[in-house]
């Protein structure tokens, strides 16, 4: 078997490009002892993946040059001789970014996923790590309660789609951003009270205090800049912000200044939490439990965008930060 | 009785100027039905007052122009209506700013001090608010435990020096900042395991990961900007960071933009909290009791600025921002 694989040919300098990377054809041998042998279905293509194709000191262990690229994928083993995975089982795994691997399963942190029901891409997005990530991020790290009124930047996208809804459904009031027209239909579709299309708005702090006058109580933060300058102002005392991401800073040339309104924090006692979702698998049990609820009960729906073929998936890539996907951006490959 | 009040002339644009204050002797009647005559010892200057000083909606109401000033006073009772309160009772008050006063005890926040063989104006300092916010800050906010690597900004004002000593009391390592030195050397007496003099400094972050090649757990936050960007930078994940102030920014003209680095608060797992010490109020017995024990026991010391004089006020508050002043600054009246 062969598998094509997306390899990082040069670390990117601003917006990536498509020289940055390279489809290099790889054989995939059959699995030698404690081996599977699996075809992904769907690879995934998440903002982070940005900051491992920087060589900078970091928490994560960067991208390697000339190597393939890793991420979320969700495949189907072909042939085992691991214990416990047999042909045919749907599995995730961390080896993304290509159409084949062989692997032992804890090198390949591989899952046996059981379908619940649910396409298997799902298991990238709403019943995946994104799923995951505002599940933790708005229940456990901004602490929400019922009656919160609740602010999520990229709102419209793979995890900001379900922590609105999460939020709904825990009795809060939620006010989405997002870019466009259409990725603000849908976000009044999926019960957005309030939506802020920031693109048409000059002053964020401005548009944030019209939708929620007597100000918000969690801020779910995707996007960093004038996002949360705004939630900054808007927020009331004790208001309690997750910090999930900054995508508007990830493909930054040059350092961007902060906000100039970080005083407020002390002023208004905010409490503001960075997390990253891997720190939080032990909330897993409970997630898969309440999420797979939510569908069957129809309180929870997603948007994916998907394109098709592994030589795509740079392409796909790129649309995290122009803004071009609706949901989760997914990769079938 | 006659009183000299400070009065707030006119609102400060950027360091506050003489003109900014007017003394007005006032008349301070003999005490009413359940009042209190009281004669202030010595009144307290913070910094938090110059965010007072501004017009500008705000989570503490302005300061108004034409009244008499407010802020932290020790005092003698020297007449009394009140239940509860005798000639001689030295107590607390949150009327400075003036020589005297006649008041009921409600409106004047009065508290009888036990002065525990300290001197009265401890209790505008190391057993004070000042105590208090660093005690609240350490222990409570950043949550510091035994072992931690500790930063302290503004390590040889009022606040930062105890909690320089705390943090040490409680099993910490401890690296203060502070700018001279005069400071830098009362930061080593007092046992503080690594001074940066950030005047000396032309890059902080490399300051501080060379006082902490391994990190930082716990920031102290009393300055913002450059020291704020270098904490983040050396913080370790999940560090925590309790954000008492940020003197850097009290007297912009314009607004500053924060560090450009705040996407290491994801990054790193990192909690920040602002706090105000009034919430807190509930941790003041537990505080008392342990400063107390402390300062029995020779582990923990003070130094304070003493200037005097009602007239002085204004000069003296002025002092906080040019850093004239060593450890807590009071005026003697």
């Amino acid at each position: 078997m062969q598998s094509r694989d997306v390899h990082l040919k040069s670390r990117p300098h601003g917006l990536p490009k498509a020289e940055n990377f390279e489809i290099v054809t790889v054989d995939v041998p059959a699995p030698g002892p404690g081996q599977v042998q699996v075809k992904n279905l769907y690879m995934s293509v998440d903002p982070y993946m940005r900051g491992r194709m920087m060589d900078r000191e970091s928490y994560v262990p960067p991208f390697k040059l000339g190597e393939t690229l890793q991420g979320g994928a969700v495949g189907e083993v072909v042939a085992s001789n691991a214990e416990g995975f047999a042909p045919g089982d749907l599995v995730s795994t961390m080896l993304g970014w290509r159409e084949a691997f062989t692997a032992a399963p804890a090198a390949a942190a591989l899952q046996k996923i059981d379908p619940h029901g649910l396409p298997p891409q799902a298991f990238l997005g709403v019943a995946g790590m994104p799923g995951l990530t505002a599940y933790v991020g708005l229940l456990k790290i901004a602490a929400m309660k019922p009656g919160d009124v609740v602010f999520v930047s990229a709102a419209a996208g793979a995890v900001g789609q379900i922590v609105c809804q999460i939020a709904k459904i825990k009795g809060g009031t939620v006010i989405g951003s997002a870019g466009g027209p259409e990725k603000c239909a849908y976000l009044k579709e999926i019960g957005v009270d309030q939506v802020i299309d920031y693109k048409a708005e000059k002053d964020l702090t401005k548009a944030l205090l019209a939708a929620a006058p007597g100000g918000i109580d969690v801020y779910f933060e995707n996007v960093g800049g004038a996002h949360l300058e705004a939630a900054l102002n808007a927020a009331k005392p004790f208001a309690r912000f997750a910090f999930c991401g900054m995508i508007s800073m990830y493909n930054d040339t040059a350092p961007t200044p902060g906000p100039t309104n970080l005083a407020l924090i002390v002023g208004k006692s905010l409490r503001i939490e960075g997390f990253i979702v891997s720190n939080h698998f032990d909330m897993m049990p409970g997630f898969v439990a309440d999420v797979a609820g939510w569908i069957r009960s129809g309180k929870l729906t997603w948007r994916e965008t998907i394109d098709e073929g592994v030589d795509n998936a740079p392409a796909a890539f790129l649309k995290l930060f122009t803004g071009d996907n609706m949901g989760k951006m997914l990769v079938k490959l």
